[in-house]
């Protein structure tokens, strides 16, 4: 099954259960009116909502035409949003960073932190740029969607509390980022609101592309067209998705509808932008100018800037993108509240 | 106005106008559900719910008995729950914890914190003790919950944002802190739930005690119904609210409901406990203990432990508490989700 929420002028949207090949939608209005009202109910909702997800297959209703444009973020506002660092190869990169911590830390237990949640973008919204000085930088990441856990939950109740997978950009300003470390106090201001893919999708419609906790495919990610990388969300995995739960849950019970974020997908080799069709690449241009400057001594990628449109996507085997496109073009200025 | 949230088997809860000497409630169901939707709509619906107040106040409705623990937090879930760092003697205090970071840092900008906000605890919720090692501690704060503020706002847009006042208490695994300073992501695990005062009040309603973007009482704080400390939250205050208004929104929007925390209140003085009747004292267990690791080389009160009950309440010339009394109990063990 797989679910979007559009936007009807409301803060948090409606509910619309999108088919398959994302092609057609119809809403979920009867059953759910927003996905966090289908989360706080699941266990007696899903089974209409997927009941009503096989009728739009087959075809028993016709729907409407489906576009990621319609589409917030599925949860436009949520309750919590936890990004963890499950790739070892994106902090190793990353931690020659002004202000980044010691590798010795980051390996036993996966760092994690409270992003904001009360504006979450959804996959076609601007990226407002602050400045040329702030290093527009993005980020892409499975992330899921999960029930209440209970605090010092065991993996087993991790593992039940998943409910959605999708694809996200953690924007991030880089130049922001050594002083929010330095501060000690969380990336506060180098985090700006994160962007969702159009749809979320269950565990069970993903079949195979999600075992051992997580999601076994490429993720795409163009920067104007050009590929900046396609590292596997399956290879390099440090911490999987039941070990960020469990760490997330350590002192506290997390909320039905909470979001954790997988961390950069990052896969080790020693390629340089640009990369070939066949290369891994980069899911951040951080990481992509930390390897120029261990091989030619210098970055060459520039950060983002004003007009540049993002692209991320999940591929199976050529076939549509599985969770749709994150595609987010570059804006100068400020965006309305 | 002075608004609360009563538990009604749902998440979200039923907003409730409650007197001004909290002696009854009324429902506000007919003009929004909850409080979210209050403040969703807050131009729209702020008339209907002072119109309403007004008659309660009257008499003309007669109401329900109101006692602390029907309520929730105002919001038992927010979309955003950001404290900040006002009160430069409580940052002077606590510097000398390890981990802590150079005053420079702390003098020029407000420091900002990304709290939890998925489940945030009522005034007479149960303060779990996570085992004798973590130091749980208590931090007696004033916190405003605002409209929506666009981004890079002025003072005065965030002035015109500000829709309630209310106590908290932000619950503090001291152990825990330096790990979470160290590992440079934020207080993640050393803060658990954040707990609220049965009441959040309008400015209107507050009057003259709310002038200059701040607070203007004592709050109490009494552990076992010993005095710890009354300081007031409108004296030492090096960044006021409009401060951390402008500082969260810097690099993004904040969404309506947001909830903003003005610091651990903290008066400049030599005391140590126990405080005379008419002393200032401390609004935090950790301020304790380092004034007396600097008069006696070593820490005396203890943190707390299971059995213990803190108040938190905050007193206008001898009336009943403005916001009621947050009075949470130590409890070993875990609580339920």
């Amino acid at each position: 099954m797989k679910l979007a929420t559009l936007r009807n002028g409301r803060p948090d949207g409606q509910l619309v259960i999108v088919s398959n090949d994302l092609s057609r939608f119809v809403s979920a209005g009867r059953i759910a009116p927003t996905l966090q009202a289908a989360l706080d109910g699941w266990d007696a909702l899903a089974p209409g909502l997927s009941a009503l997800a096989a009728q739009l297959e087959v075809g028993d209703i016709a729907g409407q035409v489906f576009e990621a444009k319609l589409a917030h973020a599925p949860l436009p506002r949520a309750f919590q949003w936890i990004d963890g660092s499950g790739y070892m190869s994106h902090l190793e990169r990353v931690r020659s960073l002004k202000g980044s911590k010691d590798a010795e830390l980051q390996s036993v237990r996966p760092l994690l932190y409270q992003g904001a949640s009360d504006s979450l973008s959804g996959p076609t919204d601007p990226l407002p740029i602050y400045g040329d000085d702030l290093a527009l930088d993005f980020e892409a990441e499975v992330a899921i969607i999960i029930g209440a856990v209970p605090m010092r939950a065991t993996r087993e109740q991790a593992s039940a509390a998943i409910r959605l997978v999708t694809l996200i950009n953690d924007v991030s300003l880089r130049r922001l980022v050594a002083d929010d470390l330095q501060n000690g106090f969380g990336f506060f201001h180098s985090k700006p609101s994160t962007a969702f893919a159009p749809v979320a999708v269950t565990l069970d419609s993903l079949g195979e592309r999600w075992r051992n906790n997580r999601l076994h495919l490429p993720v795409r990610v163009e920067v104007n067209g050009t590929l900046y990388g396609q590292p596997n969300a399956g290879v390099g995995v440090h911490f999987d998705f039941l070990d960020l739960i469990v760490e997330a849950a350590r002192t506290r019970n997390l909320a039905a509808g909470t979001i954790i974020g997988g961390g950069t997908i990052s896969n080790a080799h020693d390629e340089t932008l640009p990369i070939k069709s066949n290369g891994i690449g980069f899911a951040c241009i951080a990481e992509a100018r930390t390897a120029e400057k261990a091989k030619f001594g210098g970055a060459r990628t520039p950060f983002l800037k004003a007009g540049d449109e993002v692209r991320i996507f999940a591929v199976d085997n050529g076939s549509a993108p599985v969770f749709g496109s994150i595609a987010q073009r570059v804006e100068a200025g400020n965006i309305p509240v």
